[in-house]
């Protein structure tokens, strides 16, 4: 490992965050709040952290594959435990781990909160936390590729890290540029999100911190109740539509800017991700149809759960945990599918879960034709071999933290619905799951070990596990 | 497909069966009960059968692998259809469904039962019942193999398609010969456990069943409390001991025949598959620890409940339901991991846990270095990539059928937990579950569209996956 290369990225990206950390703070200088001092401390250790890191400057600028996932590993690690200092400083999470977890829960978009009261906090930290989402969604490191000039050879590594799918396309040849694409991209649609929340009466700051965790598919919201507080058809329609948006791949966007509608309406991972949105919406619109007035009740409430749990945003209008079982059981298989992949959401990725079923399918093909070649194709076009790997090894390393991380927090004694749901919530980023962390409970009742491991699985289910495995392996480094 | 050649294996294990289904004939005789004209109604028809599927003799000898899965598919079915007759005719199983259900159990060793009082049946039926897991156990095509002079072509084909496991290896270089041994192995071992049980009081009858449901990991007992009823500690070691040694691959048993124990000692499935054995018993013996009056007790009850999860059995001395949650989780991720290729028991298997594992680690290796080139090593044996990409594509499957299963079950309302274990119970091969289908529950009260689903999972469960899914493809009817 090239350690000065890995240090001074690092720094980058915590003199990022220290910068990015001036937005809450400023908002809670104008309301005059308690917490300004936890923002200037935070901030200025970040700062400093992030000279003294990148005070060696680099000579080559050789990054690996490896250095790629080392620095997006350490990256996401270092800035949430920087980012939980203002929760934690202020006074308002007492408990450093809980502190973290809710960070993590922000930067990795999952939107898991350990916090019973969410009204309580003051305006510059609801904001944060909202903001965190907003970066972690595209991705720290995307960031950074959008606004420095890094050489290309280092460039494409730390963007594989980071961006989630089982294949990472660039859009252009530079992946500078197509880090900038994706930013401007993201940006506007958090703007359009933002000007149709307001035109709904949505009061300003709500309106900028729901596009945010909307944006980033995280979740958290800043009322108790969450999305159900507004109580409005409209609201809710509009987040819906955009839980979709952002769940769907960011090249597809930049090639509607293009005016290559062709490659966008021929996109399998798009037909499979809204037929799947289609389908889960109208089976649970029927099967809960009893418990609402009318079809058109059934219908929001359905669409909007599926839009929050598909897109692995997490916010909530109904309470799904009483829902009849049929749609319960939908909606755990959905919080495995997640979105698509180069989207902010997380999840398994569609495109993901159509490679493993065509590779598995081609298993079937090759015992009635032992001798034929198969190969895996989507959108006509083969998928190599590594692709192919990659995703099924993914599928393994995916459920054995699965099943380790239930059975660590299973200690905690909570029922086998609660823990499985809980994991399930975590490593896919959604948030809330059923039982005890259902969409009107939370994580605050789980013992410190048991959040260590929640917040493992976070960072896990974003950065698609391979960078976070890294860090524990000995090989990755050395020099 | 070669038609005339499927048909007549077809016929020959219809006539097995029907051969078969004289001993609980004679018991039915001996014992005066009302059911031999269910007995001798289903074996003429059986025979009848038999002959008719095999009157028109194969000229050329030549199975492909795909007819081989196609006949260990088919076979399974029908016998199973045909089987669940003498439950039906004889009215103490009144609904056709249910007795087909029960009998697949039966085959496939799952021990689920829909039978509310089990003691109510009279013997030539109980007697049938847990002959199924004995027949079902070791394979049926495998018994054919055993017994008649097949050509070498076509046996390999129908052993690799019924045996389980990511691979399967040939004892000696007649596929024939590797059967007989096989079978020779467990029937000894049958009757070595009888006559330990019979040693310790239990009654012949019992013994006998038992040791077939035990040899099968059936875990079809006699008895409404299962081995509970017996409450004698020398039973249950006896039984644990057995339900383990019939987890094991009985290739081991065969080196240690031939004196060479070096190759069973150095066997790493066997040393992972005893590691997780002991401390899965341990851990779970801390847990309950406050349960029980001694740590002997809940030794005994722990081992007793890893072991019958672990080796797929299903028996019963303790209601785990009531267990604490990290001891139910520990026992959930056992269904799943289930024993060692190669022997009588379910689940993915100990091997191909730990062929999937390797080539996990290897993805990460290679993250490492890119171009190096890393092989999937097991006792210094390379794994193919065949045998890599069945048991990646087999996991695939495995999660798709598991999802879409419980999916459709849940419309039966019943909960997530009770839904979820019963499909983990029944694609396992395991038998009881938790919730409804916990240690002291069954089967009985699903819908009939559940119990399809969960008779297909049996079925997929035991010949794992492939020769299942075979019979829905199109292709594979092709002549």
């Amino acid at each position: 490992m090239n350690y000065r290369n890995v240090l001074s990225i690092l720094g980058i990206a915590l003199k990022a965050e220290g910068v990015l950390l001036l937005l809450p703070l400023l908002i809670s200088i104008c309301c005059g709040e308690d917490c300004i001092h936890s923002f200037v401390i935070t901030a200025l250790l970040t700062l400093f952290l992030g000279f003294i890191f990148s005070l060696k400057r680099n000579r080559e600028d050789n990054l690996t594959a490896k250095d790629g996932f080392i620095i997006c590993g350490l990256s996401w690690l270092i800035l949430s435990l920087v980012g939980a200092l203002p929760f934690y400083l202020s006074g308002y999470i007492p408990s450093y781990i809980d502190a973290v977890f809710e960070t993590v829960s922000g930067f990795t978009t999952t939107g898991a909160s350990i916090l019973t009261d969410v009204e309580a906090l003051p305006k510059g930290l609801l904001f944060w936390r909202s903001f965190t989402h907003w970066i972690g969604g595209m991705g720290v490191l995307v960031f950074i590729l959008a606004i420095l000039p890094l050489s290309q050879s280092r460039t494409m590594h730390l963007m594989k890290a980071e961006v989630p799918g089982p294949k990472v396309g660039k859009l252009v040849s530079k992946a500078r540029f197509t880090a900038q694409i994706l930013y401007a991209i993201y940006v506007v649609m958090t703007f359009i999100q933002m000007a149709m929340l307001l035109f709904g009466g949505m009061p300003l700051f709500d309106a900028v911190v729901t596009s945010f965790a909307t944006a980033g598919t995280g979740g958290f919201a800043i009322t108790n109740t969450s999305i159900a507080a507004y109580d409005s058809a409209y609201i809710d329609i509009v987040i819906t539509i955009f839980m979709i948006l952002f769940g769907i791949n960011f090249n597809l966007y930049f090639f509607i800017v293009l005016g290559d509608i062709k490659s966008v309406i021929k996109n399998r991972e798009l037909h499979v991700f809204l037929c799947i949105f289609v389908i889960s919406t109208l089976l649970i619109t029927f099967d809960i149809s009893s418990i609402y007035d009318s079809f058109g009740q059934s219908l929001r409430h359905s669409a909007f759960q599926v839009s929050t749990i598909m897109s692995t945003t997490g916010f909530a209008t109904a309470d799904y945990n009483l829902w009849p079982e049929f749609s319960k059981t939908i909606l755990v298989i959905l919080m495995f599918i997640g979105s698509c992949a180069g989207s902010t959401a997380g999840g398994i990725k569609v495109s993901r879960i159509m490679i493993l079923i065509k590779s598995a399918i081609r298993e079937i093909k090759k015992l009635i034709m032992p001798r034929a070649i198969i190969s895996v194709k989507i959108e006509d076009k083969t998928v190599d071999n590594d692709t192919i790997s990659g995703a099924q090894s993914y599928l393994v390393l995916y459920f054995i933290i699965f099943s380790i991380s239930t059975l660590i927090i299973s200690i905690d004694q909570f029922d086998l619905i609660t823990n499985f749901t809980a994991i399930t919530a975590c490593l896919n980023n959604i948030g809330p799951g059923l039982g005890v962390v259902g969409p009107t409970g939370n994580f605050s009742q789980f013992s410190d070990i048991s959040k260590i491991v929640l917040i493992f699985d976070m960072l896990a289910g974003r950065l698609e596990i391979f960078p976070i495995l890294m860090l524990f392996n000995p090989y990755a480094w050395k020099k």
